[in-house]
């Protein structure tokens, strides 16, 4: 019988440190496929709406995950009437999927300016981009890029619950909630 | 000036061909991220949720996409409610970002017992395991797998709307919609 690879899946206090380790990895580890989470949201008219985003940082005392976008997009739109969002990362290394719940605020204008300052020169071209994101365009290029702090803005997402699912020899669930300080309880995978 | 590594983001028509070819790659190679996309939903009190999917087959003609299931697993009961979903594929390979909108039918019991016919003997104990999946359970392996074909559920998308972005030297984004017969209209990424 080989090692086990991810020993850490034994335990739920090993699992939810893992969780936590794998979004720090994220936001430092340019290649790791846990910098790129799906998040997703409701759209106005109740439809699931899913997109790629960056994770920008991870704050694992407040368990809280910023991710930054041009506030013209839909998913801010999406955010601002129904502030809850689903993230959906996958680290392929760990053999781990983890599902997060979290309450969401859209930090912008003198809130996000001290993140905004932070924001390298070369990409804030990525925000205030005309027309705006999702708009009809007459030909695949016809849009300017453009660097506006007042098309900036964080989410800033307050994680409620974990769901993480270790894909091993034998497969392994678990829960943690905000609510009890995290405990963790074993799932049906 | 190197060669475009992805002349097909040049047009509306070859970006649509591709989304299909790369999607149809994700149903026969095992290995392809596109294999395992992140499928959005709504949850029974309105709230987002998203986990990684296993694209099992895709037709071009119909723009379906099948996906199969444990009937008791959470989805199931969301898709019922609300039988909508968002599918997030992320192409590395091709630096293309598809998100798919899709109505959702959920086969099972004599309709599904054609493709639960062809399930590899192996698979099938991923449809009935006991407790349904998502159960509290005393400890991380109590629960049994089990092959039970009344538990086996296929959800046959049918695709609405795709939105594609491609990560190129410039981005481009495109919107195809059904409804007009997938004629492609260039959106500002």
């Amino acid at each position: 019988m080989t090692r086990d690879p991810h020993p850490w899946a034994a335990s739920l206090a090993s699992i939810h440190a893992q969780v936590w380790n794998c979004l720090v990895r994220g936001v430092h580890d340019r290649r790791a496929p846990v910098r790129h989470p799906a998040l997703g949201t409701v759209t106005c008219d109740g439809m699931p709406s899913v997109r790629t985003v960056v994770l920008r940082s991870v704050d694992r005392p407040t368990a809280c995950l910023d991710i930054h976008t041009d506030v013209h997009s839909a998913k801010v739109a999406e955010l601002r009437a129904r502030p809850h969002a689903a993230l959906h990362v996958w680290d392929q290394s760990g053999h781990l999927q983890v599902r997060l719940d979290a309450d969401v605020a859209i930090l912008s204008g003198a809130e996000a300016a001290g993140t905004w300052a932070r924001v390298p020169e070369a990409s804030r071209t990525s925000y205030g981009s005309i027309p705006e994101p999702g708009q009809p365009i007459e030909s695949a290029l016809a849009y300017t890029k453009n660097s506006d702090p007042d098309a900036f803005a964080v989410l800033r997402l307050q994680v409620l619950t974990i769901d993480a699912l270790h894909l091993g020899r034998e497969h392994r669930r678990a829960r943690f909630d905000r609510s009890n300080g995290w405990q963790g309880q074993w799932l049906a995978p």
